[in-house]
């Protein structure tokens, strides 16, 4: 299934910034930086290998107010900033004193991604996608999405100027799918759940019709996903050049949690940061948690589930990086959690009470875990933790209950006998 | 109806910066900085005067990635970046090429306020009046609301500790309902439209029951206001330290029109910016049009209307600031145009396909009143504009039609079949 790349299709080295070649994560084979995805030897996945020159905070610090300040870590052309894009990142790292207290802990941060352009954090990784399926002269760009990828591809697709074309579950929140086709690509909707629409574009990008496609998640998905590591270096920067002690981050596929994990390692490898422990904490959805359920019981393969939870961007039962999250979470100390959907329903409104954010379900997932972990004593509330909300709750409406206090006539007289003084 | 103020209660003077007094724009009449709103003798509104110390662009590059950058030009504490706010603002200013080229513009920028944390400038309004709030010790923040304002006091209530209760017509949008709801505080929806909401608001101000409540529109409207102020800066600044030679601004109040001209006489006069000529154009929906109306009639007095539109944002039948808006944009050259619902739809697509930015009705007003006035010719293609999008569209999904383009069973046959490729 791997996309034929020869010598001569391999785009001049700058394109690429300071990416040197697609590496395989579990046999280390190298490969030119093509539009390819797998190792042909092992199957394995591949990811883009760097080769860094010196990079500063004061650089980045000039750099422009979005994830490009990070071209310098990114596989990204030289004048990345200077071309159209979405143009994400530097979202907001909200001190969350009042939700820190309600919790009992020291220092919390939410790191809040809905300030993205198209309110997810998915618009980091679909930047990345862009440039490289610039590079590589695709004209079309598609992906298989819980929703909030469809609308990040259909927006950055319109401002970039591709054709795109992007496939959801059938039965999504009505936000996602207005948002997926506002921007005037094509949304198609498959009879099924995520996983079924990853199998069927599978199918797809091994098919002619779909050779001269930009999967931004299968074909693109090496560039693409280095996209995450973004939140990594905001985080470091927003608390003055210095990581965090304690990390949840929600799991969907597992891709951004190991590239967070990937960011926080390259920062110190460069001197960007001091080098001191830092532990990373995944967190699911009780009705999709297969990478949980491994962690719990000590595997390292993770059993794939069908999935049913409100928090359907997690929703991924058959979840790519799932054994690479358990790594990452056993090698730093942390660990992996469920909460069930009445504790994501609940977290996502004490987190809108106490720090003024509107999390999609996937914030109440990690708020969820967050409250947990800390219950339970695996997390420290006297260490300095950020909790990543990577969705917007306008686009997840149906799961918070949540309307008018009263509807009055216009007469004071009324409202003062409603007793709503 | 005037709230009572002591010297005794006056705040200490660099709790409000820059801000030296209130000064009644009809009679120059000056107040000192307490929650007042209108003038004693001539019942005019009063606005913030200021007495500004040196302000460098250098300053503010250096300070917050947000409107607290500008914190020497706006009445707030000196120590404002410290305190819990939502800290809105340096929201992008998209470089719209593909618009200016369906368009036939040379240079066309989008000021995108969907960026903000609750997706609309009324957080940058809002954050003003938070502060001047917590100075005056209020404990309650309350407004009356076309929406966006209800979410954005819900919002920084909930961050900077307020009790809130807000109030709103009946049968707006959903998404802006549930979002007004979701931190916890009181929504009250009153049986009318927006002008009876707010007739409502003055009547409960000028009652005991109110007297010691925040309200961000009303009795804190002055300090409330400045906060557009910040659209000018923030344009300026993101065009090179320029102004731009046109700029299309949405009228509700009318209040945002008159702050961003206010903002950009400011930085001229500070010498932050060349002294040259730019003209302000106002956008209403046909439906909500009596500025409009009155510019086009040569007439000094604004005729209130009862709302009928899909832009419920700027539904106000009664704008405060009408002849202070026909002022502006006779002065600088500019004009007042509308367009019906029709083109606010289309507009709104139009932005999403060419641009990726996905607007909500008021977005869709401006970008067709752009189009309208490049039509008439009473805009210059050739100019250096900027469009401002103030909301955001996932909180006005009914206004644009838009679903899924298919749904098929996951199989490439199928697909195939559909002609979808």
């Amino acid at each position: 299934m791997a996309i034929a790349a020869t010598e001569t299709e391999t785009p001049a080295a700058r394109a690429f910034g300071p990416a040197a070649a697609l590496s395989c994560r579990e046999c280390g084979e190298r490969y030119d930086l093509a539009p390819r995805f797998a190792c042909e030897f092992c199957f394995g996945p591949l990811e883009v290998a760097y080769e860094f020159g010196a990079v500063t905070r004061e650089e980045i610090e000039r750099g422009p107010n979005n994830i490009w300040r990070y071209a310098g870590l990114l596989p990204v052309p030289d004048n990345v900033a200077e071309l159209p894009n979405m143009d994400p990142g530097l979202t907001p790292l909200v001190r969350a004193d009042r939700l820190a207290a309600e919790l009992g802990m020291r220092s919390l941060h939410v790191k809040d991604d809905s300030a993205n352009p198209t309110h997810s954090f998915k618009d980091r990784v679909v930047a990345m996608a862009v440039e490289a399926a610039r590079t590589f002269g695709f004209r079309t760009l598609s992906c298989s999405s819980t929703g909030n990828l469809a609308g990040a591809v259909g927006a950055a697709s319109a401002r970039a100027g591709f054709r795109s074309c992007v496939f959801i579950p059938a039965g999504l929140e009505e936000g996602k799918i207005v948002m997926a086709a506002v921007y005037g690509g094509q949304v198609v909707a498959i009879d099924g759940n995520y996983d079924e629409v990853n199998r069927f574009c599978s199918e797809l990008i091994g098919d002619p019709a779909g050779q001269d496609w930009g999967f931004v998640n299968v074909n693109l998905r090496p560039y693409y996903a280095e996209g995450s590591k973004t939140l990594a270096y905001e985080i470091a920067e927003q608390l003055g050049w210095r990581l965090p002690e304690q990390i949840i981050v929600p799991i969907a596929s597992g891709s951004q949690l190991t590239k967070i994990d990937k960011g926080f390692g390259e920062l110190i490898r460069l001197g960007l940061v001091e080098d001191r422990p830092y532990k990373v904490f995944g967190a699911q959805a009780t009705g999709c948690s297969p990478v949980a359920a491994a962690y719990e019981q000590g595997h390292d393969v993770v059993q794939p589930v069908k999935p049913d939870t409100i928090a359907k961007s997690l929703a991924i039962g058959n979840p790519a990086d799932g054994p690479y999250v358990i790594d990452v979470c056993r090698r730093t100390g942390g660990a992996v959690a469920h909460v069930d959907d009445a504790a994501v329903v609940d977290s996502i409104g004490l987190l809108a009470r106490t720090e003024g954010v509107f999390a999609e379900t996937a914030g109440g997932v990690t708020t969820g875990v967050l409250r947990k972990l800390l219950d339970e004593g695996a997390l420290d509330p006297r260490a300095e933790t950020v909790v990543l909300n990577t969705g917007d709750g306008l686009k997840t409406l149906n799961a918070v209950e949540s309307g008018v206090t009263a509807t009055i006539k216009p007469s004071l007289e009324v409202f003062k006998e409603a007793g709503l003084l």
